[in-house]
């Protein structure tokens, strides 16, 4: 049986990835008066009188809402909300299994940018942080920084921040491999998406110079036609030399490629025109954009790829459950570039140096102290 | 220690009453490629195919949502969402615990109901069913019967429905510990929220035919001034023979009276003045309407309140469990009205014959039974 096969077989079985379940017992009418009526009247009037007695009382100090609408699913595109669920219930099984946080799946009938940023507000009290998924770019910006600005709670989109904070941790220790200096480093990132212009942000907030952003247009330059707002806002802070042409120009002379794009879309000619020591995150799933053997030959010292039957896995999950457990367990009201960048050097950091090499620059996914570590590095900024 | 402090430091110990739990382990890669990418894939694509599917592979099944926004909270009033938290989740724990149903506190920062019903119809999808909560009258009315209408999932609003299902249940076996029938009874229901309209509905879908409504006001007539759409409404089906004046005037002759009001505002001499082998439901809580050894002294055969600490505790637990059990499992797209008054019977039903008395006429809250009884009752009914 395939792993596809399997993985059907095993939703059905399951019915479901998540279950709901009671730490109260209410065996007895003396539990039910303490669980429910009257008791449950208690926490109500002191959370009445102080809010954030919340966090004391209910779910909201360890519980998020997993919100999709569907529109951006894995390598799936645009199937809806309720195809959405398997994924974010995923999602939830994740949080919880390596984070320890409450998650549930919010997956909405809107696709609509202002709909879905009032209901994500409407049902924010329950909740003690959101993690947005799979919502298509650049809707994805505008959801996010909105909603960051109206609620008191973190608000993150993983698809975005948790692939740029693993991109970096990779690229920091990548750097130590082949001695490479982030100010002098050429970057390309081809996919000019939540997650391509997530990676650009956060590689620029970590001190890179000079980033070209690609999609299937080819480079991205300032007064381009057919560039959505995000796009262009990027303009004003990479290829800042108006380099123009497709990937193949773009590849020329750079030191770090980073695709979260298409399959098998780099060449071995495109490799091999990089700069010495060149590094390639190849990201796209299942297939990344170029084979990490065919990489290798053609000249690049360090190559990452999503899979996990290759060396360097570049897999978000190193990320998000330790992000929001620090959240929660610090109560941080927002997730800051200074936490993104610090998880970046944490999870970097849990490669000892003497056992980086050009197939070990990232934690594995299993690495039990990965979240905690990730954890430390937001409550230890939170101001 | 009282129950109330206990209340408080359970749940500052229990620190939010609910746990989100994973039925997939995520052990091992193989794991992570069965319950998350790839292999997540595979469910996506069928329900992206058929959206039916969700309810084989997804929480769809056997997941509410338990929504309120807190509005009108057990006898606490408008205490807003956060404050209303403990309640909703009290309410998942026991939906969990009686009828195996999961369900998550949705609590909404709004009270307008336009607003309120975009929302619940939003984050719909994930959801086989919508228990709508501690919304106040009679916003509560139109917000239940517009999402019925939008959503192709069962939409109950339980503080009108379970305690209209319970006190039917419990007046049916009352019938029949005095040999009243209920074609002659004259009926008082004072309370004209939620709870008295929506117990005045049903006791007529059951065939009563003599029903009068009061609230403070005293008795609702055609024409009244200040009556609420929903209670102008009622007046086409209640107190059709124009009756006015105050509660103690409704009372008099009255076979029934049911109590979703206030502490001690029925006086002795007011059950005095009812017709001999009376019923009183007095469920004011904590403090009923009034007290049962009182309500005996001065004539009253059949005595109900909310409490467990006297005889014939009428509490809506007996109800919404097995309905939300029954709909989820028969995949029900709505609660019918035949299926409200299938379930009072099979509930009254459950007190076997020989053992009905005056001291009761209603299975215990604990009663494993009833649940399944309930469930059946709403499968036996979907169309």
């Amino acid at each position: 049986m395939t792993t596809n096969e399997k993985a059907l077989l095993l939703h059905e079985k399951w019915g479901g990835k998540l279950e709901i379940t009671s730490k109260a017992a209410v065996k007895s009418r003396e539990d039910l008066a303490l669980a429910y009526t009257p008791g449950v009247a208690e926490p109500c009037k002191v959370i009445a009188d102080n809010p954030e007695a919340a966090y004391q009382y209910t779910i909201k100090s360890n519980t998020i809402a997993v919100v999709s609408d569907g529109s951006a699913v894995l390598g799936l595109g645009n199937i809806g909300p309720l195809a959405a669920m398997p994924v974010m219930e995923g999602k939830a099984v994740l949080f919880k299994e390596f984070g320890g946080v409450n998650a549930i799946p919010i997956c909405l009938d809107t696709q609509d940018t202002e709909e879905i940023i009032k209901t994500v507000a409407a049902i924010a009290p329950a909740f003690g942080g959101i993690n947005l998924e799979d919502i298509s770019a650049p809707r994805c910006f505008e959801i996010e920084e909105r909603l960051k600005k109206l609620l008191p709670i973190p608000v993150f989109h993983d698809d975005q921040h948790g692939t740029a904070i693993v991109v970096l941790a990779g690229v920091i220790n990548a750097l130590k491999v082949t001695g490479k200096k982030k100010e002098d480093c050429r970057v390309v990132v081809n996919g000019a998406g939540s997650a391509g212009i997530a990676i650009t942000r956060l590689l620029l907030s970590y001190g890179f110079l000079h980033i070209v952003l690609c999609d299937r247009a080819g480079i991205l330059y300032k007064g381009m036609e057919g560039l959505n707002w995000m796009q262009e806002k990027m303009m004003d802070c990479t290829n800042l030399e108006g380099q123009t042409g497709n990937l193949a120009d773009a590849m020329k002379g750079a030191d770090i490629f980073i695709g979260v794009s298409a399959p098998g879309i780099v060449t071995e000619e495109m490799v091999t025109s990089m700069n010495s020591d060149s590094i390639l995150f190849a990201m796209a799933n299942p297939v990344p954009e170029i084979m990490p053997d065919l990489a290798k030959k053609a000249g690049a010292r360090v190559v990452g790829t999503g899979r996990s039957d290759f060396p360097n896995q570049v897999n978000n999950v190193v990320v998000f459950p330790g992000i929001f457990k620090g959240a929660l367990e610090g109560r941080a009201a927002a997730i800051t570039e200074e936490m993104k960048l610090a998880a970046a050097e944490a999870i970097a950091g849990l490669v000892a140096p003497s056992e980086i090499n050009e197939d070990n620059i990232l934690p594995e996914a299993f690495d039990p102290r990965v979240a905690d570590i990730v954890s430390r590095a937001v409550k230890d900024h939170i101001r």
